[in-house]
């Protein structure tokens, strides 16, 4: 039995986070499947687990977590000088890269997760797409893109010159908007647009979109 | 000239975060106002402290940093030494605290934050408060507490048996809520009444508060 248990469902955004720093990480662990079309996230076994009743939970022997950027800093301070190093030791550097993490989590994600809501979710469950919160979300995101565009055409990633926790939390949002109309929006935006085609490229997330098509 | 700018709106909740931590870590600073009734927060001066015009920003000499909660988790690590430990040097420890950050940013604050907005900016701005938004907040907010109230029951702070980073990321939202009909929500959650009698207590956050009624 693994000492690590990350649980939750391929196809929620906040449970990919987890599992791509433990692939980057190189990590042991073993996937728990959520069913939540059965409301197991609802019930009292998972509920133990994440009082919320929210994928991703994650268990490190005794030590039980939840919220995915909570899970992620842990992996990364606690296994340090394993697989890809996502902080830095310097702390000036670190304290840049907790901005763009908070950039990534303040500013991007609660416009991206509604975009990933409507145009990613919604179609799959055979709902109706609301025309006018994707408008509304898409002048949002693309003013924050802005913002990153400038960013990254000084330093070749989001936290600083190297791959770190804060590209990383971008990774699940980012790929379900790939495959939607606002995939124009980093597109069009050239440093944005190598950005997004260097972080996807990942070994770790393309591990993540494997186990997803296993299952 | 202190090494240490704040750079803000004494009513702005996420500059009273930067505040607060300050004064629980006893360092010396200027604030440097920021008006934001002229759009001084749009201009390029400030837009180069912070992209997204959007206070507070922070320098500690050279370093330039924005985002409240990326300010105050490079304050608590750089000056460790000094004023109030906010931060467990234990990981697993420290794994718990960064789940309750977590909450506070993900699940409070989000909700927290508009009804701040509705009972406590826009009155002051002579706005109309929507109150279908504060309902459907306060409904969402009750249930964010009542996983607050569990919590506290067991342990005396959200992050642990002391105060710590994820207690103090909640003071100014909910200082602007205490004065509202939401202090109901507060009230009838006996562990969740004492903890916020205990963190508004305080002496760094009476600080803040002394500073802002000064300006
Ligand atoms: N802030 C949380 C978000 C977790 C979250 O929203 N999970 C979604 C799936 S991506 C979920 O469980 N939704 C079901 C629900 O909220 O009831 C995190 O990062 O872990
Ligand atoms: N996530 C940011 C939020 C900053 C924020 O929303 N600041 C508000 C005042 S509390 C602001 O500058 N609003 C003006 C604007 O957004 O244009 C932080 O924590 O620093």
């Amino acid at each position: 039995m693994a000492a690590i248990k990350a649980h939750g469902s391929l196809i929620s955004t906040a449970t990919n986070r987890v599992l791509v720093i433990l692939y980057e990480k190189e990590l042991e662990f073993e996937f728990v499947s959520v069913d939540m079309s059965t409301g197991e996230h609802k019930k009292d076994h998972f509920l133990s687990l994440n009082p919320f009743g929210q994928v991703p939970a994650f268990e490190d022997g005794d030590l039980k977590l939840f919220e995915s950027r909570a899970i992620t800093k842990y992996v990364a301070y606690e296994y340090a000088s394993k697989g890809t190093q996502l902080i830095h030791q310097d702390s000036k550097k670190m304290a840049i890269t907790l901005v763009w993490m908070e950039v990534e989590a303040q500013q991007y994600d609660p416009v991206a997760s509604k975009l990933v809501w409507e145009l990613g979710i919604k179609p799959m469950l055979g709902m109706v797409t609301d025309k006018a919160i994707v408008e509304e979300n898409e002048a949002k995101l693309a003013k924050v893109l802005d913002v990153y565009e400038n960013r990254l055409a000084h330093s070749k990633y989001l936290g600083g010159d190297c791959f770190t926790l804060a590209d990383l939390h971008h990774l699940p949002t980012l790929q379900y908007l790939l495959g939607t109309q606002s995939q124009k929006l980093f597109d069009s935006r050239p440093h944005v647009s190598a950005w997004v085609a260097d972080i996807t490229a990942r070994p770790a997330w393309l591990k993540v979109q494997a186990l997803r098509k296993k299952h």
